[in-house]
């Protein structure tokens, strides 16, 4: 095979008691990318279509991931890459782990699959890395493998693939405005109270639960977050409102999206997340923000060949 | 019904992983108390044999936490109780709340059972909160439901019960000096670092997810504590050979059981929960500290009618 077309999709990070572990995979949104071979030995940007991001390949994630790839694999392989970006930079729904992960699942094909796309994670952190100072997987991970996500640990690496209730439904709101993950993420306090992460791990242990039990009310009240949300949610218009507006329209729980803006309702069915996502548009239309919204399912393939 | 004997079990509370929120039940080792109405609308501890505790009725956690049943029924009825006191006070496997679960296990049935036995939680914390100056609920919580147990949140309390892997063993080595739960609170860091909090929440999740899917392997990957072990564990005579030793045996995984003492280490099978039993055994008579040695099920019943 000398060229392949992939979607890579979408994420959601953290959900609210999740912090840095969890993550899922969203359907309806994602980047398209191409690869191909060249004969040149070098990993190339060779179009970048949607979004003004670097083409320079040690500054891209996706050529960056790639060539974390072809290190590992002591191959010199050169590749031109492409990307239709649709998923915004700064959005918070893993644009950067899209374009990781849609550029190392698409090399490894290219390559004849030399490695599992479990496998793969490492290499697409190498992007995670360049783009927010730090190589998280609770993007890259849920964008290779779809469904949920957990990363028990990074130090070894060790990533869980989580069951997904059939009607879970996910409605994405994406204020645009951009908050660059690196500022996101240094207004985080690096020490936390005991107490809050005594409930943090509560509500995680209970929101895996609620996945394997499919009870839809419990992976609505383990959706709790004390110690990022209370200061990352200073950034986004109108979270609280939002907050209050979904659950009162019956969303199972409303929380920041990775490191935001994005914000993101879980919801129980289509019918309950028409009716939230509706709940939305109306208010912020009225409050003349721009913004995206997504209604989507659970992606439970991850990036998948076009 | 006038009179009841129950089998009130010890806990294991913390597993490494689940710092207040996490405890499973044990099969073997247990108190037995007998609970009897008296006409004196009186709660009165008439007996207890085995252990040096306090017979007033606010001072000893089993009428306290009976007092806390009674004042939310309503409801002046006297009580005699005898406790045959087998878990020795201060030992690191849920003494005081086999003695409260028991107590307003006991009393409930002899009221007519008003409350289901999930409701009970809240008056056995009350004779924690006594004997700890700490309202916590994960050794009462498995002590009453058996299995394992997962305390969600605190406010409002809610308690899960999680599926028990059916080859499951813990070996429980009680070594014989007594640490105080108020003192061993009292040298835990009130802060903790976000970092360590991540991988504490990364294992619990993933701790649940292995509970769910019966993967032992798993199970033994999550007991990880970096948060409250490295400071308990300096009271532990040889916890570090301890674990060293159990781990080379093949057990599962190796931690502190609640405040400790006692340490546990989980095991699959009763072959390997033999052998590592008797590799402590072995090592622990070496070292000429007394000690006492359990193997155990996990407890799916909890406290029961004897």
């Amino acid at each position: 095979m000398e060229e392949i077309k992939v979607f890579a999709p979408a994420t959601v990070a953290n959900l609210s008691c999740g912090f840095d572990v969890l993550g899922c995979c969203l359907d309806s949104v994602g980047d398209e990318m191409t690869l191909k071979k060249n004969d040149l030995n070098e990993v190339r940007i060779t179009g970048i279509k949607g979004q003004d991001l670097p083409v320079e390949s040690d500054r891209n994630v996706a050529s960056v991931a790639v060539k974390a790839l072809l290190k590992d694999f002591e191959s010199d392989q050169g590749f031109d890459i492409e990307i239709d970006k649709r998923i915004k930079p700064g959005s918070g729904i893993g644009s950067s782990a899209a374009s990781s992960a849609g550029a190392v699942f698409a090399a490894n094909k290219l390559l004849g699959e030399p490695y599992s796309v479990q496998d793969l994670i490492p290499f697409a952190m190498q992007g995670e890395l360049i783009a927010s100072g730090n190589e998280h997987a609770d993007n890259v991970a849920p964008a290779l493998l779809g469904g949920f996500s957990l990363v028990r640990s990074y130090c070894p690496l060790e990533v869980l693939s989580l069951p997904v209730p059939s009607e879970l439904r996910i409605v994405v709101l994406h204020p645009l405005i951009e908050i660059k993950t690196k500022d996101s993420r240094s207004i985080i306090k690096q020490n936390v109270s005991l107490k809050s992460a005594i409930n943090q791990w509560g509500n995680l242990g209970a929101l895996v639960s609620a996945l394997y039990t499919e009870d839809y009310d419990l992976l609505g009240r383990s959706l709790e977050d004390e110690i990022v949300e209370p200061i990352r949610s200073i950034l986004i218009p109108y979270f609280q409102e939002l907050d209050e507006l979904s659950v009162a329209k019956g969303a199972l729980g409303f929380g920041i999206s990775g490191s935001g803006p994005s914000v993101f309702a879980l919801c129980k069915g289509d019918e309950n997340a028409e009716n939230v996502k509706q709940a939305i548009r109306e208010f912020y239309e009225k409050k003349g923000i721009e913004f995206d919204l997504h209604l989507s399912k659970i992606n439970q393939e991850g990036v998948k060949v076009l």
